[in-house]
């Protein structure tokens, strides 16, 4: 077999590398899991039907045959082999199949987690992952769900994403905005098309204030003055809740009245309210913000790694009113996902980020000879045991290459076993730092190392 | 949208049973740090031509086509998207060919854990999964590798089931066999078609001894006499390495010389001898266990849990001489693979195991009116400061209601955040043990549930 290249738009990491993944996945679960999300897993797949009932992500699907496919025409495949499955795109369409279908077994208001990969045909050459990890957040209601989830669920972002701030993830700034006060401010302006403007305004930051006003004019119609109004809204931007009171000017100035932007102004208030509070400086109101689907209905969310603004998003979300509805019930939602692959690929690539070892163990236990190897496996045993990982050297090689075998993989300690020396004299347990050189005594029932090398660290790159 | 119906083979669990997935995979990923594995993770999908060259499993893989296939006439599309690909359907394959792609970038011997999701499109009649979770470890060296990773490997399998003991796992009993001893033993009997006698004797349990004799007679041409000698030693099993004696005695009956055999038997008898140390009562030497693939080399493992023989094995694996080859290289390695879904869903079935809750929160903080959720909102930040799962009350409710929606998901404890009586007296805070219905006063900086009610608990079900 010749050696094998990596396929575009997978991305797989090496054991140093996954130690960095690992790190932000256990850290970004452990936020969620304190506020009281419940985890689950979805299968990988969806009926096409259901993939596909957005039309523009059909692009993006990979869609699955078993390799013997004639076994197809027997009875015993189900309807849904038949007509067809796909790998899930995201994790909210399985997700709210799974609300769904378990309707019945859950209690709602339900806070999930889950951490899955997820699958897109894009083409390779724009630099896209067509296998990623995406680690989602929705809180869903039964019939209804009250707006303070909207404050909650991009504060525990917030705070999933700080927790990484420790082993050098950037800061992330939170740019919220609500789609109440767009769509009331435009229909306050006269303005009929509401996803017109906001397909427009999301466009701001690649074409400019000018060529946005002359879209909208040429585009949906607007008056110049309609437009100049859109823009204005979408400039306004701010740290605190001053930022309403902007809004509330310009309203006042074109004289709009909207009970729709009313209610949109008093939730984003209260949102950059509590986030001073709970997240001070990482949530910015940014009224430019439109986020592309249209099954967005109240807040909506994006994530900016500082310095890092070309990466785009790394987390966004927002509140639609229906993630499912089976007749009986409907299911409103708020949440937000974080492209985990997309950030530990710029935190590995942009060397903001490094682990201090390749592999768990903190200690290898040296074996003297062949014949006296289970004295090492007792050391290691005893170690394990007290929760330190350790292994065993492959080989009773000269101590030197012992040495060198936990070199190569950053293992910070290497351990003599007991042993008789050739006079007869007993050589009591060692355990050497290799990086100091430093070795003593030491008791396997009782010695611990440092607690910052009892587990591989993830630090940021001096 | 109407209720969707589950995917046959494709399991799910609800939010309570996935606290006891994912305290399985904590458990065992934990034990395989212990012991100095790193873990990988490789994409789910491989080119076909990968998948394919073992001929057997060819009826399993799914195959990924691209929604709008017409792209692949495209020059940008690679090599490989166009030779097509499928989804992985074991963890070996892939990490075969991550070890050949990164080998200049591994340290070997490399000690590997991975845990992932694995795809077959089997039949759905037969009750088997077509998506699962396995976890597997495997040591690979470079060139070669010495015997006693064969020993280690499924002692760690051992320790890491032995781990589950305590949720009410049952106990696991690790069938070791040895290829060498199989085929020196069917050589020096005069027998050539090694491959042959093994198929035939891994149906010794479903079709019994007289049965093989006559297949051994029949198929693969052994005389009677050679047939019988083959059925005796399917026939020994035992707990310790007096079953290598019992081999022998078999050799000197049939006046067999082989070096193989010989050495086959030194390494089942290191074997047994260190599991008799550190696994007691846990592998059993079992000379009928041929495990179907032919790559194996050396010791075959199957694991059966005790009392649910009939789930089959649910960790198997072996030594293999060649678990990948550039040319340059040649790299044997040993592991071992659990099939987690399968071992949960037993677990869950046969209702061994449940979650004591069915979230992650200890403590529901009250909202004693929505003016003054931010109250509850700080409590609630204080108990997560510390490491306490807390989450706050959706509503305002009632008080009745709100230790309901506890209840409901089992969460222990209900805060009730200091406030004002009618008449002006401050009232302290309080902590409710909903279970036992006691309540005190309780400081939010200083207050600890127990140690066994702060994360959800995985427990037999008595």
């Amino acid at each position: 077999m010749a050696r094998p290249t990596p396929l575009s738009g997978f991305p797989e990491w090496l054991p140093s590398d996954r130690i960095v993944e690992q790190h932000i996945l256990d850290t970004v679960r452990k936020t969620f899991e304190l506020h009281g999300f419940a985890g689950i897993e979805t299968r990988a797949v969806e009926p096409l039907d259901q993939l596909l009932r957005k039309g523009e992500t059909s692009k993006e699907v990979y869609v699955l045959r078993r390799l013997q496919g004639e076994d197809d025409a027997e009875a015993s495949v189900s309807a849904a082999d038949k007509q067809g499955l796909g790998l899930h795109f995201d994790l909210t369409v399985p997700f709210a199949r799974y609300v769904l279908e378990n309707a019945g077994h859950l209690a709602f208001p339900f806070k999930r987690y889950q951490i899955q990969k997820v699958w897109r045909g894009e083409r390779p050459q724009d630099g896209r992952f067509r296998e990623f990890v995406q680690a989602d957040i929705d809180v869903v209601g039964a019939g209804d769900l009250p707006y303070h989830f909207e404050v909650e669920v991009p504060l525990v972002m917030a705070e999933a994403l700080a927790a990484l701030r420790g082993i050098g993830v950037p800061e992330v700034r939170i740019l919220v905005n609500n789609r109440k006060v767009a769509e009331g401010f435009y229909r306050g302006l006269g303005i009929e098309d509401v996803d017109g403007v906001l397909r427009i305004i999301d466009k701001l930051d690649k074409i400019g204030g000018t060529k946005v006003v002359a879209a909208l004019v040429d585009e949906i119609g607007a008056t110049p003055a309609q437009a100049q109004a859109c823009l204005e809204l979408a400039q306004v931007s701010g740290d605190d809740s001053t930022v309403i009171d902007r809004v509330r000017e310009l309203v006042d100035a074109h004289a709009i009245t909207s009970d729709l932007l009313e209610q949109g102004l008093v939730e984003l208030g209260a949102l950059m309210t509590a986030a001073a509070v709970r997240a001070p400086g990482v949530v910015r109101a940014d009224l430019k913000i439109a986020r592309g689907l249209d099954y967005y209905t109240g807040s909506v969310y994006e994530t900016v790694l500082v310095g890092h603004e070309d990466l785009g998003s790394i987390c966004s979300g927002g509140r639609y009113d229906t993630l499912a509805s089976d007749g009986a019930a409907t299911y409103p939602g708020v949440g937000l996902s974080i492209g985990i692959s997309r950030l530990v690929s710029r935190l590995l690539s942009a060397r903001l980020v490094r682990a201090t070892r390749s592999v768990p163990s903190a200690v290898v236990v040296a074996v003297m000879s062949e014949e006296v190897r289970t004295a090492s496996d007792a050391v290691a045993g005893a170690l394990r045991a007290r929760g330190i990982p350790a292994e065993v050297s492959p080989s009773a090689a000269k101590l030197g290459k012992q040495i060198k075998y936990a070199d190569r993989r950053g293992i910070p300690f290497v351990w003599f076993p007991e042993s008789t020396a050739a006079d007869g004299t007993p050589v009591a347990h060692q355990v050497k730092d290799i990086r100091s050189g430093e070795q003593v005594e030491a008791d396997p029932s009782v010695w611990m190392p440092p607690n910052s090398d009892l587990w591989p660290g993830v630090v940021a790159t001096s």
